[in-house]
């Protein structure tokens, strides 16, 4: 038996309440403290606009800005300071991410619904629209890429952009070499629940956005939460921690899965980790790999604490593996098995899926192309990731001619008096009468 | 100047406080009151499930229910109490739904975004839907047809519709009728923010959903940010109270203006109405009208209520219009207008567009075959109404090969490294090694 971090549990000998038990996620209840102390801020920022964002940032980040908009300059400064390789790796990411993001763009239609009756989808891009790119542990110039892409492919008239500023009053050059490659020019330094209370309501330097996108810290969070309650702005998805389920089969490479298990446990302490296997030999295999390899983490303080609420699990079958995974609703989902495109059917709630030992949730996060703005906490239930269409609206349309009110007039006249609308009906009724005139 | 119970005002003549009156729509500010009592419902219908859910039901709809889902013979009493023409007026605009919805549904698709790494995107219904049917004034068959219809075509595994109990503890005949027209088979006779609450926690009787539909009262509409807010499920749309905005040329038929707005003011006293004009003379008639008509409608106190919180407003130009019209971001958007197809392209934000004398908005209401479960409140900026969508997950697949992990294992390796994830990077190592080996 290995010194391995994570809890390992028999699927089937569990009973109901100790299989609830193992697919809970670490409790993610905010305190009415942190509600409370991000509603005032909210009101203050709405209230005092720029004034009250250069008191928080003085407070929670530690330094005095006078203007919170990048310059020509700074951005000069960010190009000259990214060395070149990580330049091009961002752009190859982004050139990725736009092929697939591309690919995948609604269409607008029309459909004849009755003779002389057409109804249209138009599709609109979101006329004003804000990204938020933290800069907790470390700053996430992929992010910028995973929202500017689809924000440019929608064509977004005005895109903004918030990430947090250093101590020393810049924003991370990295993070604004990945906003110019996605054609975002207007970034704004300004981190935690200012930078989403600024775009929400807008101030006199921050324009008001119709919708938040990005991940955050719990107080980014909750007052995406907030502004979208208040109907301030409509957001991408409620968000949580992160977290991955790997299913694994006999052959799986326990150091691959080990890896993976572990760059997930090294984003937070309240990262969630599962495995489920059907291989009891994988599954000690695994054990050992991640005693070995967390000993060698950067961030292993980290992972260790998000592994100690992680759990290995045997299950009989693989059938009940995806039975368990469709429950769950993981963020992401591995399937490290042998013929993984043969159980793709299986997978009906997750936000994104990697096929097979060399596909590492890594390459998603960064590169393969899929956007990495995923639901997490069971949300893939019933939300999806970002995609271009999150950055649309799209818009019906119908168009009657004489003939079509005359075909399907009789029908919304009926319709209208059984539901006791008869302003509904009286205003078909006045064009049925002119159009048979 | 006639009794017209709609203010005239003229855009130019207005600053800007001014002008934001004239779209400033009806304060919807929930109480606390009511917040208070909705959280209090909620969380008693999570703890007691069905003994609640009686009590509720007793209080406010004045009825001791048993069972709360219809059976057999009610269904079977149903069909036989509905009127033919109105089981046929149903079934058409079904099917007209049906057409327009099935001909915009999304496809799967797959990208090679470099060599040997292939990005798709999955397609899978939402496990469980709840879709909520209003019965205040009058049921409304026909939201049952528009949830039901798209919930069918995206396939959900499970819908459950929940629609308020008449005073003797039956449902509405003619919501049964379209429930089991569109395929719903289990239906719950529940109304208020105690079904929000049973849907979305799930009680002995009725299933727990992963997303809930549909229009409702203020009770309604709170219970589904609350429960939406805590994660239980999720929801379509935020909802306010339903609005149009007609934009009028001088060519517009007076009467046929006058009878939308009415049509849209008699939903209920906080509907909201506006009429943009570059003709004072179409206004004036329009106001002439709207004394004439309003004293022919049966609705004709909810209709004089909602018209006095409404605006008839001269603009200079019709390109003004469609500016004030996209600021507005109005759910229906009636194009009154000699060329409305001409002028469509200017529309930014709206919910649904009707175009011409005769496309009025009761078509969509029923069955032109767009959904009328519409964005409202402004909401029309960043969200869109019902479509199939609504009720599907998209899922991101990526698999890469050990050509593609060379192809793209590096670029990922300088990201991660860059975003200081060693984990990540690891990950990515082992399998670029094994690949080369």
């Amino acid at each position: 038996m290995s010194a391995s971090p994570a809890l390992v549990y028999d699927w089937n000998a569990l009973d109901a309440a100790g299989r609830d038990a193992v697919l809970a996620r670490p409790v993610q209840a905010v305190a009415q403290r942190t509600r409370d102390a991000v509603a005032g801020l909210l009101a203050d920022v709405q209230a005092r606009g720029d004034v009250a964002l250069r008191e928080v940032t003085a407070r929670f980040d530690g330094v005095q800005l006078e203007t919170f908009e990048v310059g020509e300059q700074e951005f000069a400064a960010a190009q000259a300071a990214v060395p070149v390789e990580l330049r091009e790796a961002m752009q190859q990411a982004a050139d990725r991410i736009e092929a697939f993001h591309r690919a995948g763009v609604a269409q607008p239609y029309a459909v004849e619904t009755a003779p002389g009756v057409v109804c249209e989808r138009m599709i609109r891009p979101i006329a004003r629209v804000g990204l938020y790119v933290p800069a907790g542990s470390a700053p996430l110039p992929s992010t910028a890429l995973m929202l500017g892409v689809p924000a440019r492919l929608a064509g977004c008239r005005e895109v903004v952009l918030c990430t947090p500023p250093r101590r020393d009053g810049s924003a991370d050059p990295a993070v604004l070499v990945a906003a110019q490659l996605t054609g975002v020019r207007r970034v704004f330094k300004l981190g935690g629940a200012q930078a989403i209370a600024a775009m929400a309501f807008g101030t006199d330097s921050v324009p008001k956005c119709d919708k938040l996108f990005g991940p955050g810290n719990s107080y980014v969070t909750e007052a995406k939460q907030q502004v979208a309650q208040a109907g301030a702005a409509a957001i991408d998805m409620p968000a949580g921690p992160s977290e991955v389920l790997v299913i694994a089969d006999a052959g799986a490479d326990a150091a691959f899965v080990a890896a993976d298990l572990l760059s997930q446990a090294e984003h937070g302490p309240d990262s969630q980790v599962l495995l489920l296997s059907d291989d009891d030999a994988l599954i000690a295999r695994v054990q050992d790999e991640l005693a070995t390899q967390l000993a060698r983490l950067d961030r292993a303080d980290i992972a260790q604490q998000a592994l100690s609420a992680s759990r290995l699990v045997k299950v009989a079958t693989l059938d009940d593996a995806f039975a368990i995974s469709n429950r769950y609703a993981p963020e992401h989902l591995i399937l490290a098995l042998r013929e993984p495109r043969a159980w793709l059917e299986k997978v009906e709630a997750a936000g994104s899926v990697f096929l097979g030992d060399f596909t590492p949730e890594a390459l998603g996060d960064y590169c393969s192309g899929t956007n990495h703005v995923l639901p997490t906490a069971g949300a893939a239930r019933a939300y999806s990731g970002v995609s271009v269409s999150s950055f649309q609206n799209f818009v019906s349309v119908q168009s009657a001619s004489r003939a079509g009110i005359a075909a399907i007039g009789d029908c919304a006249l009926t319709l209208a008096r059984a539901e006791g609308l008869g302003a509904h009906a009286h205003a078909v009724a006045l064009r049925l009468r002119k159009a048979a005139a």
